[in-house]
């Protein structure tokens, strides 16, 4: 099987704990030849919609990897545990709807398999730091080149859980998105692709209303005002709001799931 | 002398200086060949209890190397600056209780050496900031395999500067514990080993009173309900608390060193 | 051209989201050689002068290296972004005053050029994230040894923007210094070389006055009382103040750029 170079970690198991360093020297231990890149370790404690949403949004951005993602309220308890193979990558983590919107931006799945097989797991595993006991090590036997299919026994791709995602929608003129993401910034990233944006009437530099705020549809941030808020393509090609200098979070009073109502205004 | 290929860094240093990034450009330059696990730079300023708690729990899991560990408001004094041999690695850094308790973790103390020879340090040492002028350059030549003896003089173990700790007791059919570490889910590290548990009449899968708030002895997390209580063995074979999907520091009100009455309460 | 074996990073894209692993994925993709050291990426949001001093403070201490840094509220519009070639390393980021003090630290600039070769770009330039298209592509070329006439055209080296800093100074027996930096502890740097002291009637061990507070000029924090205030050199050879086992910020409530009067007191 193919060898990979680089390890991938995204967990919620923040910064202050050695949980993530005890990640790192399984890795270091077993599968020395990899790099390992931290994607963020500071997913909302539990928070599975936000670590699958920040996974998806950089998988594609590092080199062919296995991405390890830990967000893991269940664990311990029966959910499964599950490699996904995708088009460029393979993906390690519970089947608690963390992977699959990774998955999609790696190519789209090609197998899953459970693991369940304890060889490839530590030799004794812990009810609560999978991450450590599971699966950092089926990752270093997946980055050495074990076979993939000695990790366990394979299911129907459709099996895997799902998240439930509120869905973007057009409503008497305007656009219905919803916050899905937030950043340092307080940049708000909506479940909208920016290529979709010309079909909700709105034109690049032109005046919007955002939740009965005024904006501008802009191509970045010092494109208005310092304060003042902007429509944009962010950088994974996300429609997104913005304020210059500010937050759009704040300025907007938006939560995780808000509805974000966008239409073209006046000048 | 043996070679080692990781070093570790622990430190209260944060993560918003220049300060974690000057260690690891010291260790760049001196000890290229090794790889270098960060435990945790996030330990609270000046709280060496805390931060040889997370180092202890924490060497075991990472490979064969040399750890390196500052929470040091002595730093400039007349404390000593050591290195102790482990059973199983080598630890540097202040002589003020941070390291014994990761050196019983590693398999016991072997030596103890005083690092007084400056021809290990930078060229120019600052009164502050040991971390880089000491602790790094040493480490460095450690893990390049240069005779440590040649660190410095050796004392006796028995030197060591010790942290007081609580101590755990049974009490009137109680068993009173103590908070000694918080991690990030507000779960909360008591100071009993799991395998002790037995002697205090708990048993797994029953109803327990904690502080007089009602909890159950079960596994992992989601054995109880979204919002109550657990005693549980942690990941590393500790007895703690924790609320599914909740704090348990939060609900029991807990701060460091706090006292922990633990007994079975009726079904 | 040198190749170089080190690359740094110093952001404010905080450790919440995936954008510094999407740097760190570029560069592992294009510069798999190189070892890439995370200075920080906790400067605060936009905030170009405290990156321009942790980055001054840390580069001196790291390897020979490609050191990217991104601080850039322009990002998108018309400011430049430049590679500084300095006596001792390279400096990539934008030209909003951000490089010109590292610069000064690793020997003085040689050389400026301005980054419009888009060929060493990645192939899609985003208009919000320079760091993952622009900056780190740019640094793992030249770290991989690419001649960097090529990365665009050279401008004079007095065509950077500079940063207005305040300046400290003396004034009726008074040193009139400035907060320039906070560290995880509550010390503060102040904008004076250590050097300079000796100068305005300061004598190490002897009793100072600090905006009408008491305290001491001393080597390191535990030379005066837990709680008390003290004046020292700190590990970049700059005047600065502690508390010792607390914070000088809070005690003095002072904040970035805030005026900063010291004199000898009475014993």
């Amino acid at each position: 099987m193919a060898r990979y170079d680089c390890i991938s970690l995204t967990t919620d198991y923040g910064l202050s704990d050695g949980f993530v360093a005890a990640c790192h020297g399984v890795l270091a231990r077993l599968a020395p030849h990899a790099r390992v890149i931290d994607v963020t370790h500071l997913v909302p404690p539990g928070e599975v919609a936000q670590g699958a949403n920040v996974l998806a949004q950089t998988v594609p951005h590092l080199p062919a990897a296995v991405h390890v993602a830990v967000v893991d309220p269940g664990v311990g308890t029966a959910r499964r545990a599950v490699l996904v193979e995708a088009a460029s990558g393979l993906l390690v983590g519970p089947d608690n709807g963390l992977l699959p919107a990774a998955a999609a931006a790696l190519g789209g799945i090609r197998r899953v398999i459970v693991l369940d097989n304890a060889a490839w797991h530590l030799p004794s595993v812990s009810a609560t730091f999978h991450g450590r006991d599971v699966f950092a090590p089926v990752a270093a036997q997946l980055a050495g080149g074990a076979p993939f299919a000695e990790a366990g026994e394979p299911i129907e791709a459709d099996k895997l859980v799902e998240l439930k995602m509120p869905e973007a929608r057009a409503e008497n003129g305007q656009l219905i998105a919803h916050a899905v993401a937030f950043d340092r910034f307080g940049n708000v990233m909506l479940d909208v692709e920016h290529d979709e944006v010309g079909k909700h009437g709105l034109r690049l530099g032109h005046p919007v209303s955002v939740n009965d705020e005024d904006g501008h549809y802009a191509t970045t941030f010092a494109d208005v005002a310092a304060g003042r808020l902007l429509l944009y393509e962010d950088a994974y090609r996300w429609l997104a709001l913005a304020v210059n200098r500010g937050s759009a979070a704040d300025l907007l009073g938006l939560r995780l799931d808000d509805e974000v109502r966008i239409k073209p205004s006046g000048e």
